[in-house]
C-alpha cells in the first residue's frame, strides 16, 4: 500500500527536509517513526526539500509499507512516535502511481516579514525581523514583473540539481496586517533558494534600495549576482503542495 | 528616573516572570540584562506575576536607574543582552509614581485553543491542543455568568496571597477562526490560576461535559472543586494591561 501523509513542521531544529550526515531532519524523523511502529525500514519521498529552518503547513510525502492498517490511523500512530515539532496532519490512502514529488503540479510557500522596531520573541523562530517601514505598493509593482513563465536565473542559488531554469509563477502577493508582512507566491516549481531570493529583492524594492523596474532588469539580465539578499529561512513556510485532483491522487478537502 | 517596559516573550522556557531559585525567569533575565548593560542592580517590578509557561504580548513593568541616557534607548540596549525569547517591545520615562502593578486597573489575557484532530507542530507551545470539536455557543453563554463583579473563589487556586476573592469580569470572549477558539478575558485583576481555572470550565462546557446554567451555580457555589481543570500554562498569554490614561502613566498609543 502506498500511504501518502500532510505534515506540519518547525523547522527551526532541523538540517531541513531530507536525511544528511550532519544534522537531524524531517525525512529521518519521520524514517525512524516508522522503524519504531512497524519495525520496517520505508523510504519517504517529500514533494520539496525544504531548507535547514524552513517550515511547512503542507508538506506532502508518501511511502509505501505493507499492513492491514487502515492509512488514516497512520497520522495517529506515527504522532506518537515524533518530536512536538513535527506533526501528521493527515494519512490517507495513495494510488499506487501517486509520487509526492513527481505528481505535484504547484506549490504555496509563505514568507513572513515581522515589521516593527524590535523582533518578535513569540516568532523570532518564524519571522525575518525589519526594523525599517517598507513600501508595500511598490514591493506589488515589482513583484507584478516576476508573474509568469520565466527564465528565474537570476533568482537562483547555483549548485541546485533541477532541470532548467524556467518556472512559472501563477500569483505573488504582499499583503500587510498590522506589523506582519506575508508574501505568498504559487508556482509551478521553483529552482534552489528561488522563494527566498524573490523576497530578499522584493525587501530591497520595500526599502527603496531598488526600484520596481528594476526586478523586470534582474529578471532579464538572468544574473544572480544582481537581485537581492537570499531571505532567511526562517521566514518561509511550504504551507500547501497541489495535485491533479481529477487523477484523485490527493484527497477531496 | 522610573523607567517603564512594555515586554513579549515566550515563556516557555522559564519558571515564569517572577525571580525564584530552581527555574530562571523573566524577572531575572531582564534584571540580569540591566547590570551587564550599565552595572547595576536594578529590581524590576512587573504588572503581573505569569506563571511558567505563560506567555506576554504586553507585560509591563518598572525600575529606577540613574542615568542620563533617554529612556526610549532602553529597549534598544536590553535587547541587545537578552534572549531571543524576551524582547523589550518599547521603554519609555515614567512619572515617579508610576507603579506597573499597583497603578494597573485592567488587563486583558487570551487563551488559545488547536481544535483539530492533531496538535499544531508551529503552535505546539502556545496553544492548547483539543481534538474534540467544542460547542461554541454553549462556551458563550457560560462565559456571559461570569462577567461582571463576583466572588470568584470557586476559580482560583488556593495558595495565592492576594486581598480577597472579589473581581469584575469587563468582557469574556469565545471566538472561533477555523482551528484556533480564542478566549480573551478582561478584568480589573485576577486570582491565582484564575483564568486558567475559567478557561478548562469553559471546555468542559464545549465538550458537554457541563452545561452553561452549571457555570452560573460553580460561580454562587464558591467551591473550587465544582469549577473545570486548569487548562495548561501554554495556550495562556498576558496582552495587554491597563493604566489610568488621564494621569499619564503610559505612553499615548
Amino acid at each position: 500500500m502506498r500511504v501518502g501523509l500532510k505534515i506540519e513542521y518547525e523547522g527551526t531544529a532541523y538540517g531541513g527536509w531530507q536525511r544528511q550526515k550532519n544534522a537531524p531532519s524531517i525525512q529521518q524523523k519521520i524514517e525512524e517513526a516508522l522503524q519504531q511502529a512497524f519495525d520496517v525500514l520505508c523510504r519517504v519521498v517529500g514533494a520539496g526539500r525544504t531548507d535547514a529552518g524552513v517550515h511547512a503547513y503542507g508538506q506532502i510525502a508518501h511511502f509505501d509499507i505493507e499492513t492491514s492498517i487502515p492509512a488514516q490511523r497512520f497520522s495517529y500512530i506515527l504522532n506518537q512516535k515524533l518530536p512536538a515539532d513535527i506533526r501528521i496532519v493527515e494519512s490517507w490512502e495513495a494510488k499506487k502511481d501517486f509520487h509526492a514529488r513527481k505528481k505535484a503540479i504547484g506549490k504555496h510557500y509563505r514568507y513572513t516579514i515581522f515589521q516593527a522596531p524590535h523582533a518578535s520573541a513569540m516568532e523570532r523562530n518564524t519571522s525575518l525581523h525589519v526594523p525599517q517601514k517598507l513600501n508595500i505598493d511598490n514591493m506589488r509593482k515589482a513583484a507584478e514583473f516576476l508573474v509568469g513563465e520565466h527564465d528565474f536565473s537570476a533568482f537562483r542559488s547555483v549548485g541546485s540539481n533541477l532541470v532548467g531554469t524556467v518556472r512559472t509563477i501563477y500569483r505573488l502577493e504582499v499583503n500587510q496586517d498590522k506589523n506582519h508582512i506575508y508574501i505568498d507566491v504559487w508556482g509551478n516549481g521553483f529552482l534552489y533558494n528561488m522563494v527566498r531570493i524573490i523576497v530578499g529583492t522584493l525587501i530591497s524594492v520595500g526599502k527603496g534600495k531598488l526600484d520596481a523596474q528594476n526586478v523586470r532588469e534582474i529578471l532579464d539580465s538572468k544574473d544572480r549576482r544582481r537581485a537581492g539578499a537570499t531571505a532567511p529561512a526562517k521566514g518561509l513556510a511550504m504551507c500547501e503542495v497541489f495535485y491533479d485532483e481529477k487523477n484523485e491522487e490527493y484527497p477531496a478537502k
